[in-house]
């Protein structure tokens, strides 16, 4: 794989490659300072092995990793195993439930598998928090606890909103980020990247290194990616995502099935097209040409990047022969319906979108397995969609339709 | 030494013996269950070894606990060394200074010559808590920071006090009593004995062991015994403290110089006569017997426990052999003298208090070494007493007052 950095590249340009697309850096001047040092920076990012299922909203941080080694800085590639494996002792919180050491490393493989399609081996060290956290005691976590106050946890956006209105928060919770703090100085980390809602535990970083004398590292948070619909945040439960385990002809069809603003968008956050090149095609659809053409062009750099070349042209000629054929999603309508709050039936959605007569009709359509929803048949009559989400519905071969519940 | 109780009483009489001057028992029908049981129940009471010496304001939890020794049960004497040893690792706690292992060592040795003048070495055991805590790891305080919510800590008063004052408090300060209540479990207690102003802590040892599966323990808080001026807290810093290494002539005099009111709260708490002959002295006083005569009784009895019954009487032979000679305190009048909050220079107290005739003549005699505060002779002439003090003054041999500053 090939990216816009290059080793030798001028401070200028390297600013620029690390500026791109990222929400913000800071403090940036300290980060100028380390990268005149001219040595290979060691650049932090951790991940939670509780889900290890990627999609490209999560890519969006890995290419930037990625841009970072090609400009010749080492990944710190860290897996959260020690936090992982307590998990919520309380038994409040599903997102963190106690892992197994095993159901941590086989996460950490299948995670791994696949951010090794972006990331370069050879300036990635994968590593385990457990490996520093185990050998301390019971002593060095209330040091470590020392050198943040409750009021200042208490700033971090969902602590405080939870404080306020009076839902429980456990005192361990405040130790994670503190954890992840310490993670920071153990890595002698000199630049950690995470998303724009880590904002507050990146500076945790900062804060515990300096507590233990150690430079603070930079911080630099990448935004998060919109889904398919263009509105909510990628994410699995809102049906909203590309993963990049998709077949290479569903994810052709769905980065084609986007809307045009959100295609600019995802060419600046997942392509890695020069930024001249990306310019110019603004230019060119400004001046009237299809923004179907660099659609293309960024459905195969993705299908490439995660299948392969001989895979992005064979999905693209599919994707053509459909559209010749009159099946292309490319002319389906947009349909808005209002959803109720607790979901809309699918028999409701079929004829209320139009693509079927009746309910009565939906039903029995559904029966003979003729409508699928994001390429996938359907065959659970009782399905409730739920508000916020878009799908592409086809109703026998030809109907189709861009369905999105408000 | 004989106390109240013996080691057969019914279970009526133990329940009297052990109500006897408490504040409060959390949950006394949970208590009553245990002491059902017939075994001997396995008591707790911590120390902070930071200070060391001993006021009889500290003997009234100890009272309590020869009390429970008396009725069968055992002491464990918990030194808290694991939270001294760390200390506050943030620096700004004057009173939570990081200790060495021997400095917790020697604060323990002169802190049990001193408590075991009141418990029965047979029925205690003096136990560290880094013995279990040194073990755990930082999983395990994540695991026992889990069992307690920050709004449940915010409760205490101390935090919720400095919350809202925007003071910080810093995170390990919210570790310290759960590691104080982990002790709790660790010691299997049945139930723990601590000051008023310690209930929040010893509830959280009932609550971290509901948390580890074990039967929470019951708690039993003390009153904080008033001190000489019976307007404060007992308290070395306020200069208001019977020490339990005092002389027994000034032990003597300091406890004849107390008013009525404050006598019959001593005897409350600090005497070990039964409580029905406490009741005919009230009567007897009542119908008009000097209580000078109950309050001779008090003070042998508490000289008597920390030096020998001959150094009372012979404490009594010297402050009656004053008394004749007119040098006794008993005649002294009582002044208060409004004090600058900088406290008010010696000279000033002793011509305020018409005990000299000007500041010069006052700091004359000092220099002959003519003047006393609580039969200590002074030689600084720059000595500033603080507001809020009551001292016994003496200058020459027959100018007695008794002074408070307000």
């Amino acid at each position: 794989m090939k990216t816009a950095g290059k080793a030798s590249t001028s401070l200028d340009e390297a600013l620029a490659a690390i500026r791109r697309g990222s929400e913000e850096i800071l403090v940036e001047a300290e980060l100028v300072e380390r990268l005149k040092e001219g040595r290979p920076l060691r650049v932090k990012a951790g991940f939670d092995p509780t889900a290890p299922d990627l999609h490209i909203g999560h890519t969006v941080l890995l290419n930037k990793l990625r841009q970072l080694q090609d400009l010749g800085h080492e990944v710190s590639f860290l897996v959260g195993d020690f936090t992982a494996m307590i998990g919520d002792p309380t038994g409040k919180s599903a997102t963190r439930p106690a892992l197994t050491r095993d159901a941590i490393a086989a996460n950490a493989r299948t995670y791994t598998d696949q951010v090794f399609k972006i990331l370069d081996r050879g300036r990635t060290e994968v590593v385990f928090n457990s490996a520093w956290m185990e050998r301390m005691g019971a002593a060095d976590m209330v040091r470590l606890a020392a050198c943040q106050t409750v009021a200042r946890m208490l700033e971090r956006d969902d602590f405080g909103k939870r404080y306020r209105a009076n839902q429980p928060i456990a005192i361990h919770e405040f130790l994670y980020p503190l954890v992840q703090g310490y993670d920071s100085f153990a890595l002698e980390s000199d630049l950690e990247l995470g998303g724009t809602d880590q904002k507050f535990n990146l500076l945790m970083g900062r804060e515990v290194q300096k507590h233990y004398g150690q430079r603070p590292q930079c911080i630099l948070t990448m935004p998060l990616l919109e889904g398919l619909d263009g509105l909510n945040k990628m994410s699995k439960s809102l049906g909203n995502t590309v993963a990049i385990t998709d077949a290479p002809n569903d994810m052709f069809g769905k980065l084609m099935s986007i809307s045009d603003a959100l295609m600019w968008r995802y060419l600046e956050l997942l392509s890695f097209e020069p930024a001249e090149r990306i310019r110019r095609w603004r230019d060119e659809v400004g001046a009237g040409r299809n923004p179907r053409d660099i659609k293309v062009e960024l459905a195969k750099e993705i299908v490439a990047r995660f299948h392969s070349r001989a895979a992005a042209d064979a999905a693209l000629a599919e994707f053509e022969a459909r559209f010749r054929r009159g099946e292309s999603p490319q002319d389906m309508p947009a349909i808005e319906l209002l959803a109720p709050s607790a979901g809309l039936p699918i028999a409701q959605m079929l004829k209320q979108g139009g693509l079927t007569a009746s309910t009565s009709d939906a039903l029995r359509l559904i029966g003979q397995g003729a409508v699928k929803i994001d390429g996938e048949r359907i065959s659970d009559r009782g399905l409730v969609i739920d508000a916020g989400r878009t799908l592409v519905v086809q109703v026998g071969k030809r109907r189709f339709a861009r369905i999105t519940l408000t």
